[in-house]
């Protein structure tokens, strides 16, 4: 069990949806680094809730305070605490919960791991609010990452059976990155982003919710990064793509269409670019044996549809030990894709700045 | 950078491809275990090369020699350090490989990480000869793990476009998980199979290489296992998945399908089964909240198709840095995933181990 | 770097002397504990500042504000992060000491390894102001071992020239140890526990301070454990008590002493008492090869007399890369053993809770 | 439960004293190095038993066979592992010793851990000669250090109740570690030399066993390495120092001696040497809030008599549980302090090179 995730850099996540906050104490970032805040809270912003129709209407401004680390403006070097307090809960729609668990949901696995004993409340340790610090600690990988180059952008690459246009691997650009980041809804195809939200509207309507995938491009990365056994790249993404709430699938590159492919096909060759080495095509997502070649990693994360939803479900009483329905309460997002896209550009910085 | 994996038990591997031999030192097993040194002889034969004519014709048995922790046929509790001697080794055909690097493999990578002092014989310490001791290491996990009644099994689901039946992720049992291990070429529909054996030896005609997708069982978990932060069953799981040479894709469950699912279709209904909770279906694999629900853990693996092949490629000489072809000598495997069973459920096992 | 430590349970603290606060994510505790909060203070009052005429006259209360974690009275098995907010700053006194660096200080090393940006008010980082969040996390690891019988419990040993009983290494009991954790000066001989306060009254008196040892005794531990290597108990405990600011060496049983002993001294000869094994003698400390005998593990920990005192010191300014003199304001102790000692059980219960 | 040390380098060792071998594989090594192996060598050596008369007659040259990671007599940057052999085994001394443990010794402890498992001979896992892998490793980072300028050096400062000369520390220099590490018997002062080595004598004429203490200087380390917590220089050092067997004390700088001194004399004032800050006394020990100052860092440790001795012992047999005696025979070292010299070494580098 971990709470806790980093070797150069430490990670140590803490919180509750309904208790007094969510926070993360980030331990080992270099001294002297002076936050770009409007930059931070850019980033928190694109994942807070409440900022559109397609969301839940629980209204947090997600505002972090910085307890320790920071000084004069800029990082201490010793352990920067920060915690986002929670403000708007409701609590009482969760009661029913304790002993209902929802479908899909971490309550019954939850109950069972802590005998009973966990926060029960809007999930809890387990929420999708405990993804705010994250997006923070990101926010600031992001920042000293950009500062040597290396830019992070994801777009909405499926929402149900609507797909956007895919990342163009080998020549995904900065700019385009830039664009995506601050549109609303963050597709590369704006006419297919429509489709996506008129897709979210119909599930939300139907009291129902969607799922999707998020592909993201890591650009100008240094090759020679990561490890053979066992910290590969593809392994440490992997890892913290896994933790986010509602990942079921992360691919590389052409992920599982490489099993379709020949080798002649799949193999990535070489040639000169002047002095640098690149491949013609990057079916292998910029990692060849766990360790980036210069090439975009390019990488694609699917998102189960969110398993709140207000239709009538059956599920069991766990106190009871009998089956039973249950309709959830309380104010859910139908899609987290959007809301998840930060989050995956923050885990994807947390690992970056870790193999630095 | 890290060839140790492991918390409760430690494993850390070393080896060349053509180097004395590869290995593995365990750290942390219990002590009093009786090492069943058949079954882990029939888990190092399914990975060996040279078996059949659809994988390398490199002969070696891959027979193990533990150096350590082990005493009167019993694991000691102190580190059990085995080695696997490395003894049909054509190092000659890799000497043009210093330089010239292969396409779709680590030895661009590698050179560029270890400064060019990395052994790129057979691809050194990145080659598919280091899950030799993952395949012994998890052989003892597995043991210790099915004394607990807990069972692992794999199938090929997929190679090239020839689909494998899929495993029922909700009535999947241990009586299938054996036939399946004990057929030559491990899948549920033999017919399937033969269409795959005969797409690999189509590959193999044209000096080419297919990929495929692993399906992987693991039954009779106890619920409870895993955490919400950052060390879900799927987090560790996929990490050490991807340190698998030619993984790009991991899901669990329903995985990437899940995207085109609605919340009603795809969360997994609860109901009781005398005192025992189940789910109606297993979408999410198994898992929620990144801890075990009781129900079968199920998730695939997608291998790339082999990198080595033997048609003219279009590479660089990274000494001269100046662009050139390249055939590649040796012996190869047309298709690695039939092998590569062992290694999926060897590091499955590695990970419930670690989680009990 | 790593301000995390512990695997079954990980610490992470945070803050500085003259920030908003300190603090500490626990991550691993046990679900269902139900805190006790007045012993949890009672730990906390006997570390904090300002009790008496021997300390710093910086009134702390040390009150804890925990965050997460924590549901319905008990811990809630998820990470518990509790914060101990600073009040009584006065940052003034220390503006000088930004570029002139105080002897025997962390002043000039904090300066080097953190590039002049850490937070040098009150030693920042640095401040045993640090060892507040881990009296808190200790005192919790102490009410988990208590339900299981074990007692840890420390007596000043020393102070400058004058000695304390040792305690009986083979007889000790919890009943002295209860004895002494409430006196207000925690000896086991009350008359050198008055030499002793006098030896501090005569130091702050003459601008000056004290150093001290501390023996410390943790009874009723399971035997069998610790390990070999590299994890003994001795490895562990060392580790955790030389974190603690000023202590400069740590010994086990006889420790130091034993170098004059032959073998047939230092041997602790084995006898049957009842069904249980035990030594006649204990100069071990209770420990052999790494790991529990189960006889009481006793050690014993160096603290140097507090850096901060108000004669005048030479030291130089960094900034201007010269000599100067200074002379330390600001409120100090002109003895911190007193203090030390919940702090020394502190780092011994997370130890011992991390070994079982 | 750790075999495993290490966090940039991670160090995995394995092996018995009768069993196959011992080794370590080494994680994490640059790459490029071409490691000197006569001085490797010149370092096993000093380990290595069966020397002189002062040391067991055991003769076990300590040849070292490395198994991965070395190619064209350089590291590859990928994992090396060592393993010593094992040759001049007497396993029959020690059959006794399986019930009835020796006092002083890990078989008692061991026993209980290990459930009985653990191989008993010539104390198995818990054996001094699990100290040639260390040494081994330690040499190879000794290596890397000494590129850098780094030198490390120790000597026996105490043997029974004669005492060395102490390291001046503050103007120790590397001419004097070099000539002390080449003296068959390493002390500052030969004539105390040949008082310890009567000493030892005359303990083995009685089949008795002397202890000692080690000091060890490292000399030109640059300033600003450590940690504040939990990770500081002396924590690092001692956690190793005390893996190391018989180790029962570690202090640093002045150490324990530092409790009986006041602020004003404990205090090191800081001056500037040209543009170096140095102090003009180093009863730190060259840390300061866990960090490095420049000074050359000391620390000694104590080690208690060898528990092998041929006098008859009260002792217990395991098995029928009730009182017997014990006369241990075998092959022993009266003292091992000259012996574990450069094993005190070798840590102190593994150390250094971690925080380099």
């Amino acid at each position: 069990m971990s709470g806790v995730w980093g070797n150069k850099v430490k990670y140590s996540i803490f919180g509750e949806s309904h208790g007094k906050g969510v926070g993360v104490n980030i331990d080992g970032l270099p001294s002297g680094v002076k936050l770009d805040l409007d930059a931070i809270n850019f980033e928190m912003k694109r994942r807070a809730p409440g900022q559109d129709n397609i969301s839940t209407t629980r209204s947090e401004k997600d505002e972090f305070e910085i307890i320790s680390g920071y000084f004069n403006e800029k990082t201490t070097g010793t352990p920067l605490c920060a915690i986002i307090w929670n403000t708007d809960m409701q609590s009482k729609d969760y009661e029913e919960l304790k002993n209902i668990v929802r479908p899909g949901h971490a309550d019954y696995t939850g109950s069972v791991k802590y005998s009973g004993f966990n926060d029960y409340r809007g999930g809890g340790h387990f929420s999708g609010r405990l993804t705010a610090p994250l997006v923070f600690a990101g926010a600031i990988a992001k920042q000293i990452l950009m500062e040597k180059g290396i830019e992070i952008g994801a777009h909405i690459y499926q929402i149900a059976d609507i797909y956007d246009d895919h990342f163009d691997k080998v020549n995904i650009n900065s700019e385009l990155l830039k664009i995506i980041s601050h549109r609303k809804f963050s597709v590369v195809d704006p006419n297919k982003g429509a489709e996506m939200i008129t897709a979210i509207h119909n599930a939300k309507e139907k009291n129902n919710s969607v799922g999707g995938v998020v592909e993201c491009a890591i650009l100008n990365l240094p090759e020679g990064l990561g490890s053979p056994f066992f910290d590969s790249v593809e392994s440490l993404l992997a890892h913290l793509l896994f933790s986010i709430p509602g990942v079921k699938g992360v691919e590389f590159g052409t992920g599982f269409d490489m099993a379709e492919l020949s080798g002649s096909e799949a193999n990535d060759e070489f040639y000169m670019d002047e002095d640098k080495v690149k491949t013609f095509t990057n079916h292998n997502g910029g990692i060849l044996g766990g360790i980036t070649n210069g090439m975009p990693v390019v990488f694609k994360a699917a998102f189960k549809p969110t398993a709140s939803i207000s239709k009538l479900q059956k599920t069991v009483d766990i106190s009871k030990r009998k089956n039973t329905v249950l309709t959830v309460k309380g104010r859910h997002d139908p899609c987290i894709v959007q809301r998840a896209l930060p989050v995956v550009e923050a885990v994807a910085a947390m690992v970056i700045l870790e193999l630095l």
